[in-house]
């Protein structure tokens, strides 16, 4: 194991059970079992019972699985968007999400604001829209919604579908579900899993929109359809071979966060990011670069350190700490610190010692 | 480790260095690593040479990663079919590709036989066809297309791209690439690996395809579109977060094989096959299912087992060896057994003792 604790915000640190989950793996002959077999399907459904206890996923929602949640991006608006989606867009990655529609050719209508900036949660979709396109956790920016903003945002749009990118958020959002129709993520970020596998969960009402849109003889894909995922996924099955060792991991992953509880996550997660936050608001040379309290993200937390970056990353890495850059453009202005399960409280506060030890 | 060999095509047994690799990727901090480092890049471009060396694939050929192979029969109808493909049909697998191409509302033709048939090499496709999607070996019946057969294919059209599945012969076959346009395999047969990794190589002709459809104003999808994948392949990157730890263990299992050299690998493949042939053909109650030995695979040794199905099973498992389950239908009266470079020559002499020995 590499003796640094990794805070960039994905791939994340591994969670600190998943190499001993390997070592069993091997032992049980994981790598190489076939997912045509009980076993498999035992995984499968230990997974979706394991993350339906963690997220308290009400009946009516169906769990696939996919190489990526970039994949999904894909799947969601070719299986749910016939004509129309509407993205809101503060970010690389929900820009990302919106270009998707774009290239399978919707007519994909974006609201966008600046880098770090929340959204009024009273904006309007353009009328038609059939998919509303939310980024919970902008990773790029640190930017997070707050969960009343979902409220709103359902209570105006009534007939929309609402697509929900969690990749570097869950298992931390406490999400009603109910107000949502899809939400997706990735396992490399909150679950601290070796990347290759995305994680999809839909709705009844997103499986009727995907037969619909095959019923009028629209193309909504071949293996990764919501029809097809879901025939397989009722016999805890998957139409292609899929990462069958990242399902395995992942089953025992949720156990372990399972038995720890999902109370007791969410609450070191609220403390270890108040901690950082404290830290930036106090500090003589560092700021959060997300400004309003209400959409400072929770489990990624960008810190705007100008030219003081290079020294506390050096700092840092003499610590044993890997901070993560700043995205694209502010690579050498921002840090970002991702805020998983798997960083424990005594990382973040040998974190925010050595922040506020930093001498400029 | 399952002490059992497992002769199942696929996921196939591991090779036999993949623990060792597992350990290390765990030891340099691979499971987490970021793919946008340099240290990323390099295994991407160490994973690119080696295959170029083992295969001896030439100049002008690309490489992509993908979720599955599974993906990638999708992704060459996208990328690779404006209007019509033509399919040679012999099996589930070759008929699942088929099946692909009309799912995406492309003419898709076909020449089928019945299962555990080849095909005269000098049919003629469709007028107008763009693609012809060969199975290079149908991992449910055991049927491998000789490597003269592409000549053939190739004088006859020489306008067309020839697409070749190879998930279940590869790193076998000694292609001349130059007669083909695009080949994929998938990591969990032929090379051993845990399964989560598709292998895409195109050529220019492909590149320059899916880039005349996108100037044309199709879609060709989204992030693993060809002009998206080959833009990040120049740089040893991927458009996204993909199976970083699959990535770096093809490349650890490539560098073995390489050290191992191909030839040997031919050969003690051609010797093994032939061992379990010559024992089906001279066996009592035991029976080759592909009659025509010009079509019997090397790699996916398919037996007629009949009646004595269940009882061979039992024999084989109660000497350590798990052999394949017939492929759908045939489940009940065939058995299939991997001949892949992980297994020794002394699990197929075990094997074919076994069988010899068995008394109906």
């Amino acid at each position: 194991m590499n003796p640094t604790v990794n805070f960039t915000p994905g791939p994340s640190q591994l969670y600190f059970t998943v190499e001993d989950h390997v070592r069993t793996a091997f032992r049980e002959g994981v790598p190489s079992l076939s997912h045509r077999t009980k076993k498999f399907e035992s995984y499968y459904q230990s997974t979706v019972e394991g993350l339906r206890a963690l997220l308290n996923i009400p009946a009516g929602y169906h769990l696939y699985f996919t190489g990526s949640a970039t994949e999904i991006w894909e799947r969601v608006v070719e299986n749910l968007v016939e004509e129309k989606s509407f993205h809101l867009v503060n970010g690389s990655f929900s820009k990302r999400f919106f270009e998707v529609s774009q290239q399978l050719q919707r007519k994909a209508d974006k609201l966008e604001v600046a880098n770090g900036q929340g959204f009024d949660a009273s904006f309007r979709a353009t009328e038609g829209t059939e998919l509303i396109a939310l980024t919970h956790n902008e990773t790029s920016t640190g930017v997070m919604l707050p969960l009343e903003f979902f409220k709103t945002v359902r209570a105006n749009h009534p007939d929309a579908l609402l697509a929900v990118d969690a990749v570097s958020s869950l298992p931390f959002p406490d999400f009603d579900f109910n107000l949502l129709d899809s939400v997706f993520f990735s396992v490399q970020k909150g679950f601290g899993l070796p990347a290759g596998l995305g994680v999809w969960l839909v709705n009844d009402k997103c499986v009727a929109k995907a037969e619909q849109l095959l019923a009028k003889g629209k193309s909504i894909g071949s293996y990764h359809t919501i029809p097809s995922l879901h025939t397989h996924a009722l016999k805890n099955q998957t139409p292609e071979t899929p990462n069958v060792l990242a399902i395995y991991l992942l089953s025992k992953v949720v156990e372990d966060m399972n038995r720890k509880g999902i109370q007791a996550i969410r609450k070191e997660t609220e403390y270890k990011a108040a901690l950082l936050y404290n830290t930036l608001n106090q500090h003589s040379v560092l700021n959060p670069f997300v400004k309003d309290k209400a959409f400072q993200s929770k489990t990624v937390v960008v810190a705007d350190t100008g030219e003081h970056t290079e020294r506390i990353t050096k700092l840092l890495l003499e610590k044993g700490m890997q901070p993560g850059d700043g995205y694209g453009p502010s690579k050498k202005t921002q840090l970002r610190f991702a805020n998983f399960p798997t960083h424990a409280k005594e990382h973040f506060e040998a974190l925010v010692d050595t922040l506020e030890a930093y001498k400029p």
